[in-house]
């Protein structure tokens, strides 16, 4: 792969590339392929050849999302694998050929939360809510009507070729399939990441994840990796059992089915007084208060994955939290820093430890796009891997 | 101390004690020192001599409240130090003479939540909302007409004689001195505890503490033992920091004198982006909310002590919880067990570790008790210890 790649570097390296990219022209709509023109990379920049990219929720939100920070014309996908194309000036760990995981949560490995081994939240470069441009607020993409198309989450993968702040970048080893790999982007590191490090989840523990799409069964597979002997799911369609059940989700719950009772009480009832851990993979408030409910008092956990609307509300009882000793936290790219643990992550892979295959149900080349986003708006697929090259 | 006690044992065990308590007749009137009689202890219970006892909030928010769990007539009090006057069948490991530190919060060392390291909850004997009587619904209190007197947090320490449940018993070493070992039954406790084992303070980091009175105060000798550089008090009375540099407190901020902008916004200034650890020992939803906010992005950690009322309710931005990997904890009698760590809490006493003087301000005898509410109602004074003999 990387040989293919490294054999075009002399020819298109500090020229502009035209290649073929899916553009989100307007909200919802199918998304277009189009010649577009990727400029060359700038100072501490890179431009990777994407090999492949995988669909995330995320992609979805964003794309169905007419108001700020939904914005048109826009090349979605961050989730991907690629190989560095060209390098900017003071680019000093990344040459042409490496093979790279992009990710949108920076890591600078300078600052005080890079350094630290407490935080995965760049200080040096926070993340911004526009998400639309680069560093230097200017955008790498144009087309030939000299259009300007805004980035997306500091990556844009849906794109033959795009341009990554090095912050935003991760070196692994070629050994990993590309398909794999760029699982690792977002959404299965964030599952991964909360049972492993945000949570820490103990041996012999009880786990419980509201919500079976594909990061809740990232956390089911974290909570398998790190020794849990119950992983009970939970959701309104008792399917995705048969699923989880591939990823370690030992009982199931349905929601629809509990009768008068809340969730949390036949979970309770279940665990003889509340699970160890619960995972909250939904994104809405009111299955944060309903997981917090369910934790163990004395020493349960509830972690936060899901996201919700910008500015819906958590609403707990003041004196259950005090009274309970329960935690709540949040796990943002489930606590991993974007280099160091997720190049564990993918050494576990190597080692057969971090089962990855089975998040990949479908496979489609870059002119079907639309079929993968119509496959997980139905939730028919987990990761559906869009392939740049036939 | 130990050896006036057991010369009366003899005399007294397996009868009623008459003696003298502050009695508790109506919400917010002064205690009456009345004579009550105490029956003897039934299976798995004591009976103390009350040495001294130590006037918490808790005592004056139930002695206000006229509706349930307020109950009259009552007698209040549940920090205290004593000495076991004669011991109930089933007692194993107290004797008569024994010196001991009586604690609200059920610890039967038997249980799953008393084995484990993790919690302090005791799951055999949980806490009950109604703290009004003993283990089989009855009280131990009554008087020459015949009238019942209610339990109060399962000690009632407000009279010269008093029954305890075994599970709500520390044995501790007769060398503390009553007036100092009296202050770990409670307040003092939960402020050390959530710095030290809630929180887990780190050398060299940054506490906030929001409410400087007793329990504020002890979350800062907690954290300055846990080596806590920078130890932030919030409140809204200058005077307080002033009492607050004896307990550690290095810096002070006046929220009333913030101006525009919120105590966060000033904190997170201050820190250079946010606290490691924020304390609530207000008891309001909203100061929760507050703390929350001035905590480090990244790895900050807010720790509610604060007793809000049963039905209030703590709202945090949903989003904001996710992406700032921020932990949210409750800190119930400071995650210490009953037994265990208040032993060694008081053994770090006796080294010169833990300082517990600085608590006590004032000192009464029980016919003065009520100068004792007054001054707590007033804020003037941290602790005031009541002995029970002159």
């Amino acid at each position: 792969m990387a040989s293919t790649v490294q054999s075009g570097i002399s020819k298109t390296a500090g020229k502009p590339i035209r290649c073929r990219a899916a553009v989100a022209r307007k909200a919802g709509e199918p998304l277009v392929i189009e010649e577009v023109i990727v400029a060359p990379p700038k100072a501490h920049e890179v431009r990777l050849k994407i090999i492949c990219t995988s669909l995330c929720h995320t992609d979805i939100t964003l794309w169905k999302l007419k108001e700020f920070p939904g914005c048109f014309p826009r090349i979605l996908g961050h989730e991907a694998f690629g190989v560095v194309e060209s390098v900017g000036e003071d680019v000093d760990h990344l040459k042409e050929g490496d093979s790279v995981v992009p990710i949108f949560l920076p890591d600078c490995m300078d600052c005080v939360d890079c350094k630290s081994k407490k935080s995965n939240l760049c200080s040096k470069f926070p993340i911004q809510s526009s998400l639309l441009l680069h560093r230097d607020d200017t955008s790498r993409f144009t087309n030939a009507d000299g259009e300007t198309l805004h980035h997306y989450l500091y990556i844009s993968s849906f794109s033959e070729y795009t341009v990554v702040d090095v912050v935003n970048v991760t070196k692994i080893d070629p050994e990993i399939p590309p398909n794999r790999a760029c699982l690792l982007s977002c959404g299965v590191s964030t599952g991964v990441g909360a049972a492993w490090k945000t949570a820490n989840v103990e041996p012999g523990s009880t786990v419980v994840i509201f919500g079976l799409g594909s990061v809740g069964l990232a956390v089911a597979e974290g909570a398998r990796l790190c020794g849990a002997t119950r992983i009970i799911g939970v959701g309104r369609n008792s399917d995705k059992f048969e699923i989880g059940k591939q990823f370690g989700v030992t009982e199931f719950v349905n929601s629809k089915s509990c009768g008068d009772k809340p969730v949390s009480q036949v979970i309770i009832e279940m665990t003889n007084g509340g699970a160890d851990y619960c995972n909250e993979c939904v994104g809405l408030g009111r299955v944060v208060q309903e997981a917090f409910a369910c934790c163990r008092k004395g020493w349960g956990k509830t972690i936060v994955l899901g996201v919700d609307k910008p500015d819906a509300r958590l609403n707990l009882n003041s004196f259950e939290v005090l009274q309970s000793n329960k935690t709540l936290m949040g796990s943002f790219f489930g606590g991993l820093k974007p280099k160091s643990d997720v190049h564990t992550s993918l050494k576990r892979y190597l080692d057969k430890e971090l089962e990855l295959d089975k998040f990949v149900t479908h496979e489609v080349n870059l002119e079907d796009i639309n079929k993968a986003f119509d496959l997980l708006i139905q939730l028919k697929t987990l990761r559906c891997v869009i392939w740049m090259e036939k």
